[in-house]
């Protein structure tokens, strides 16, 4: 198809093709590859991505929807044939109602400008992960983000209240309602949220908002045995009651090469020990909060629950100590070339099934690092590798390598990051030929012609 | 059809038909009116519910899936036509898992069997209402239960891990999994959550406990003003940082009525304001919660944020408290008949809407009593009405004075109660044609036949 069939419903500088494509790309680390695709549309509308995706089908033109493109799995990429359409321009909060305690955003708009919005009125938005700076809330729902305050707060799914997406052929789904409960038949938010863009096009969605948390303490803790590390989350969680915001855990060598590499990321505690969690807390009184975790950390180590803790003194102290976790490029920088996972299992399971993991990559040819940490208290762990070579063998057995274990256990292949293009071969390690069978027939329903992010998930 | 050709897959005992459905009944509130259907099965395993379904699909027989029958909306009602699958037999607590902070249940485990269950390990199920003597855990994932505490703990939808359910044609979609987060492709439990019986018959579930709190405190709290009680809540959720657990608010007719009855639910403030709100908190310290919520009630009687505060001083004074707002019996026992609501909107909108809607109804021929009250943080108002007589335009001037006007402001007819067959005609008040044509076509997907509940939701 061409890019002049767009004419009559965008202005000029709505449609990209040929030479101005040169300057797209389809992966915020991948800019030295120039974007293939037969245009990319700028609308500013939900009417306007309405208007592309009535030709779109009417064409038969597989479209792939551009947010902040940071995504991990490939849920980007385009082969050439398809119709981009970025979300760059839906780039307004349309109003923040501090009563509700809501946000009605357009879902080009960036998380970081969403959580400074909220802010300003005392108010949280509490979704946030690494890429805050570039992800748009758009993408953001589609993948179903996760991150560092899941504990509390919940993944993407429980944040959002109305959502408005476009369905394979134009057809606009409204939902955006402020309404915390609504049991008015099928919530049909639900199949967008996490779909990776294969069963419709967020345009704009009503966000939950929290009160802003007054205080903020933080501390990284050592231990020598994960059975601790398990007892030390149901120690904290049931004193905090409700304040627990973050409980990150990094195997011993990760921390060491996290803390490494400049001042700015300079070691809390020693490296004496074979787990370090940062836990964080978010409550409404400085001072009481920081006595009372304080206390808490007392305890567990005069109960030998922990061997060695300290605690932020100061705001500069909890950003330096989440700096250490939060920059993965203090990882990847000295890799070759890395691959990296995404899984979730178990909470118990987690201390031997890494342990095993850990064992059975070093003995890989060709896998020279392995550095493992994530989401403990939500059972999602994280894997960065690096490697000598790209060869299809060597990631085939480093996948296996992770991935084998995690069906008998009722694992994941992908806690937060999604499917994508990366991991459809191994969905059904994790999805069972019925789930599938029934996921296909859900695509084939809302997208027969098959033309929302081809080749994506399923 | 035959009940006779369930012999083969079932034991005679799990087989009811002819004289043995006397005793049974489609409404814990309708014991009086014999159930019809072509027979009542019992199963004990999901295997038992796929071979069941098996025949009704090969039989195009239509299928009406009973739990512990306290739907408020007719979503378990049958003309005759149907089986009924009663899944009281599936009554199993598979599995406590204290470190995952799971249960695994079959689906028709009553809900207070699960309160008592997971508080023998100091864990949580947090969800909770009225009929949780009765009320079976299919049924509250069914129809997305709501309650008491959606405030601090969300409603059933996010307090689900995993999912097993059986679709039209018998296939199991098993997604058992502990984990607390699972981006594999698409989330297909969320299809099941909420849209009664009408997508798949829930056999299974794994549900997400939460430490058991230690602390727990609430007060009833005395307002003039619509606008200050808004105000209330703010202060006390930005101030309790997670902790506040429930927030009902009662109209002062209805607070009247509800205290009125016996020394058992006596008032424990005078009649003298608009509106009483039931606060609630749920912490890990006794001594400091009560004195931090105490606090905080008198900081607001200062300012002014509030005209009158009594605080429950012992457990027996929470438990008096909340009979007062739960036992809806001391409303419906003194109507002739009864008609209820069970409405959403935004919070800021809801003092000048029920305020309306009182005025109207007084105005409306036949109405006798009119009571509202509600989980004000959530959105969600309840309506009691008291009326002459049964005739179907007097229900339906009633439903045209509630529902009329929630269209405008975002609202929904139903915020935790589904649609069943009671709301059915109500539908479009607050869905649009686009989602219910999308609706009908996920149903027409999932079961062509149209055999799951038919007749309900849409």
């Amino acid at each position: 198809m061409s890019h002049s069939l767009f004419d009559s419903i965008l202005q000029p500088s709505q449609i990209l093709s040929g030479e101005n494509l040169r300057d797209r790309y389809h992966h915020i680390w991948h800019t030295d590859k120039p974007l293939k695709a037969i245009c990319v549309l700028l609308p500013t509308s939900t009417q306007e991505v309405s208007d592309i995706m009535k030709i779109c089908h009417q064409q038969l033109s597989p479209v792939v929807v551009h947010g902040g493109l940071t995504n991990l799995v490939g849920s980007t990429e385009t082969s050439g044939h398809e119709v981009v359409i970025s979300t760059e321009k839906l780039n307004l909060i349309e109003e923040i109602d501090t009563s509700s305690r809501t946000m009605t955003v357009q879902s080009g708009v960036i998380l970081e400008t969403i959580h400074n919005a909220a802010g300003e009125k005392d108010l949280l938005f509490p979704l946030n992960f690494g890429a805050r700076g570039s992800a748009q809330i758009g993408g953001v729902i589609s993948t179903n983000a996760g991150g560092l305050r899941v504990l509390k707060y919940g993944m993407t799914r429980q944040l959002i209240l109305g959502l408005e997406a476009v369905l394979a052929d134009g057809t606009i789904i409204s939902s955006m309602k402020k309404i915390i409960k609504d049991n008015s038949a099928y919530d049909l938010k639900q199949l967008f949220i996490g779909s990776e863009g294969t069963l419709g096009i967020i345009t704009r969605a009503i966000l939950k908002l929290e009160e802003a948390p007054k205080s903020r303490n933080a501390a990284y803790i050592g231990f020598n045995s994960y059975d601790k590390v398990v007892a030390f989350l149901k120690f904290m969680d049931s004193n905090l009651a409700g304040k627990l915001s973050g409980f990150e855990l990094i195997w011993r060598n990760s921390y060491e090469q996290m803390t490494s590499t400049s001042d700015a990321v300079r070691p809390p505690l020693p490296y004496d020990y074979n787990y370090y969690v940062l836990i964080e807390s978010l409550g409404s009184h400085t001072q009481n909060d920081h006595e009372e975790f304080q206390n808490l950390l007392e305890h567990a180590l005069e109960n030998e629950l922990i061997l060695d803790a300290v605690m932020a003194q100061s705001l500069s102290d909890v950003e330096w100590f989440f700096r250490i976790r939060e920059d993965v490029n203090n990882l990847v920088d000295f890799m070759k070339h890395d691959q990296h996972f995404d899984i979730s299992l178990p909470i118990p399971l987690i201390g031997d099934y890494i342990a095993e993991r850990y064992k059975s990559l070093k003995e890989i040819d060709g896998v020279e690092q392995v550095y493992a940490f994530g989401h403990v208290a939500d059972g999602n762990i994280h894997f960065m590798i690096g490697k000598s070579n790209l060869s299809l063998e060597l990631k085939r057995t480093i996948d296996h390598c992770i991935y084998n274990g995690l069906k008998s256990i009722g694992g994941s292949v992908s806690a937060e990051h999604g499917i994508g293009t990366h991991k459809k071969d191994y969905l059904e390690l994790c999805r069972s030929t019925e789930e599938i069978a029934l996921m296909k027939s859900l695509k084939a329903a809302m997208d027969p012609k098959g033309l929302l992010n081809p080749g994506k998930v399923l």
